[in-house]
């Protein structure tokens, strides 16, 4: 199948970078994360370096951790506080994967062998408790009550968010708004909070660390509304990667939501057999992606991201030119525009 | 079947009431505790508060937030922060219980409804993700370092303790030392901190604070040891509650380490099938308490906890004479006697 959705061909080519060239730019301060991560995930338990060792090493972007390097680097921070807070987000971010992985008994697995399927549920439960935990200490060794505030709230918000996902999981009636709630808290709560910790140790005045927070709650809704498209893309299957893992797990995201409120009273019944009810049969998926290419779905979800992408852009505006600036901008790119 | 350790009656006759007493004389101060974890388990996610509820209501005697109340206030303290920080330590008892009943597949459940039987796992996991973060935001409204260095630590160490104990599960090799760590890390680190913040609130030398520590460390030592003995008392049984669930899960706890370092070859084949290769026939339960009985394992048990209680009981020697200070030894001898 072709690319579904056309784009500007330099535009893409900048930003098929933009990620390497951001961490490029703080290179070294992600090297010094990097070591912090492994060494701070040690226990004399062996069983912890060794789960938390197999998602981190995984888990490849570390686009959180790099965002927060790149806040206080823009807002010209030079000490290294910032090290410590970025192994920290790194480590809330992993053990909310580590609980995300937790499944039911009756519930399908993803693709790859996650760390639940490798090591059991309470194992990926109790190591992902560990380096929540260990998040903290880090912050506690920093010893900024506001860092440590806002983290804290990001955390009981992402937890809130992931509720608030499971209850409309199986619920074709789920609303946009809905939906957009579920991906703000679960998501994007924590890229502004990674931002904002930028501005925080920099002691930078309040209207820049709100800069840094639009920027990273924005970006953080269009990438998370990209993930939900790319998982029914067909440039995915085509990179080898598996497709319709929220469909199959009935997971309700923006384009089926779009294909649902534009559908017949026949595909209305067709989403609820197979998300409502959970009665896959053969063909369903490939029909599940034609609906959502006759109402448009999965290209207009791309372009309610690009608006969050736009207002992420704009939040940046205060700040001078800088190579972590236009980075930080070709990131939105990259972020909504990458392949499917 | 009858009572397996005769006990000086006058003192079981103390100890029996020591929680209520306890209780009391914290009470005002516990009613608003009580109101502060009601209002603070809120979500605009109704499956939250629900799901919280079930387990915090079941949760009954509240022994560790009360232990901050009470230490807090044998320490002279007159203020009100010690609430916040007693809801914190109750937030995080319950987040981890609900991450303790998360299981695998495979794995039994407790004999009561369990809220990851009644809600799925899932939602076990997450919930108590948010009580774990709402504890820490807790800690950041009281706004004192050092206590969130003293409970971020704590959990660190809880988590470290309950997975060393999924790896001491099923092996029946277990060294009475590596029980011991387990039980040290993951049930009496927690009673430790909820007594320590105590002395940290009102401000106190650090040899209260220690005192304390020590106090908490070795009660919540012998309070988890007697619980694993009365998972196979016979007067568990009399009173309606489930026998064996340590057993059946492969647990490696005290009664039966003894027991296993005590018994001959073919017992210990008889543990091997049992505790390791999770191979149950007719009438194992009833064997193994047998083989309990016959080497005194539960009534050795008791008298190591009794020891920890007595380390418990001379680290409140510095406080002087208080209602208090007393009923926290009663609540020592109430740990240690309790039915079994």
């Amino acid at each position: 199948m072709a690319t579904i959705i056309s784009l500007d061909l330099s535009r893409r080519k900048a930003s098929e970078h933009a990620l390497d060239n951001l961490a490029a730019l703080v290179g070294e301060d992600m090297t010094a994360v990097n070591q912090l991560i492994i060494r701070r995930m040690e226990s004399h338990v062996p069983l912890i370096p060794q789960l938390a060792g197999h998602i981190i090493a995984a888990g490849g972007k570390r686009l959180r951790p790099i965002l927060t390097l790149a806040s206080a680097r823009l807002c010209g921070y030079d000490g290294t506080r910032h090290l410590k807070l970025s192994a920290s987000v790194e480590f809330i971010h992993t053990a909310t994967l580590l609980h995300d992985d937790v499944v039911d008994a009756s519930d399908l697995r993803r693709g790859g062998p996650s760390a639940n399927a490798l090591f059991g549920n309470e194992a990926s439960v109790l190591v992902g408790d560990f380096l929540f935990s260990r998040a903290f200490q880090l912050m506690v060794e920093d010893g900024s009550i506001d860092v440590l505030r806002i983290l804290s709230t990001a955390s009981a918000v992402i937890a809130e968010g992931e509720v608030l996902q499971l209850t409309t999981t199986n619920n074709s009636a789920t609303s946009e708004q809905a939906y957009l709630e579920v991906v703000r808290a679960k998501t994007a709560e924590l890229f502004a909070a990674a931002c904002r910790i930028g501005a925080v140790v920099a002691a930078r005045p309040s209207s820049e660390e709100e800069a840094l927070r639009t920027y990273g709650l924005n970006l953080g809704i269009a990438f998370q509304i990209v993930d939900d498209v790319l998982d029914y893309s067909a440039e995915q299957a085509r990179l080898g990667k598996t497709v319709g893992d929220d469909f199959r797990e009935g997971k309700m995201t923006l384009p089926v939501i779009l294909a649902i409120n534009r559908g017949s009273e026949a595909e209305r019944a067709f989403w609820h057999r197979t998300l409502d009810e959970t009665d896959f049969r053969d063909g369903d998926l490939e029909h599940a992606q034609d609906l959502l290419r006759r109402h448009n779905a999965l290209r207009d979800a791309i372009d309610r991201a690009r608006h969050y992408g736009a207002i992420a852009r704009d939040a940046l505006g205060i700040f001078h030119d800088h190579p972590i600036k236009q980075a930080l901008l070709d990131i939105i790119d990259f972020t909504v525009e990458r392949e499917f």
